[in-house]
């Protein structure tokens, strides 16, 4: 299966804390690899990130600071493919985009802007794909995590995390944890 | 179609202000009717979504200030039932869950936390279901997008919105945007 890897582009530190925190959340939660903050750091982010890889298992990496320039380059020249994710793009459910990006079996960076974006992200120098979940205002949080579902076939829901110290038993009614040492 | 209302529990204005309205507008996005912030009011989040609504068209109704407890008491007594979206829930993958939601054709009141929630919210005395998207610690916001893409089986992000000022014309590259008056 292709890896994916999500770059969150535009991210102010202060204003965006916690809304890149639930990018990431949701990236590892469906079934992504890891998550680049390009051109800027934010190590609260990355520590609370890194510590709920700790405690809930799986890998998940958590890369800053490096220029988004550099990260796409570094990506295609590794043989990957670049999924922009904006509300202008192809309509994931009118149109036939995912299933040319699943079908080139690559792997795939996503692109998550926070501010308006570098009109740059839009040409083929930078992506290989502009993807719209709707073409309405939305949450990038939310379209990463209908992107992901769709992409992975809804299988990363029942993925089991290597390694995990804490584990939820699901059930209708209350919580449930089992954890190990 | 049976209609999805979101009742947003928890909300604190100043922390939790981007994050809630990324809740609405995924709601908006993906086809709900509207949203209640219980408990609070935030006026300003209430503006943004009726500017949105305003040029992006379709009905998305903002409702804040009720008790929460009398929201679900209402839905309930219209015939409505509840899911509250727990990561301790039923998995969503994994269990037949949404099939007995939709199955049901009843009008759906989604609980969101935004902060750790009341236990009542896990009883029968809230909550019909208790519904995971998927059992790892995770986004509000993403986890009900996923919901409503499942529900509405992927067919509101080719929905309509009536009465739009401004449509977006999705393409592969660049942005298309077209006004009307």
């Amino acid at each position: 299966m292709p890896k994916i890897v999500i770059l969150r582009w535009g991210h102010r530190p202060q204003r965006d804390a916690r809304l890149t925190t639930h990018v990431a959340l949701a990236a590892r939660a469906l079934g992504a690899s890891g998550i680049v903050l390009s051109d800027t750091e934010d190590s609260k982010i990355k520590e609370t990130i890194e510590k709920i890889t700790q405690s809930w298992g799986g890998e998940f990496s958590f890369e800053m600071g490096a220029h988004w320039k550099n990260v796409v380059k570094k990506w295609k020249a590794n043989g990957g493919i670049v999924v922009h994710l904006t509300a202008y793009g192809e309509n994931i459910e009118a149109s036939n985009v995912l299933r040319k990006i699943r079908s080139s079996g690559k792997d795939v960076l996503i692109i998550v802007g926070s501010q308006k974006v570098p009109k740059e992200f839009y040409s083929e120098q930078v992506s290989d794909f502009n993807v719209a979940i709707g073409n309405q205002p939305h949450s990038e949080c939310a379209s990463l995590a209908i992107f992901l579902d769709r992409y992975f076939e809804g299988k990363s829901l029942e993925k089991n995390f290597e390694n995990a110290k804490m584990k939820i038993i699901p059930q209708g009614r209350g919580k449930r944890i089992v954890e190990s040492r």
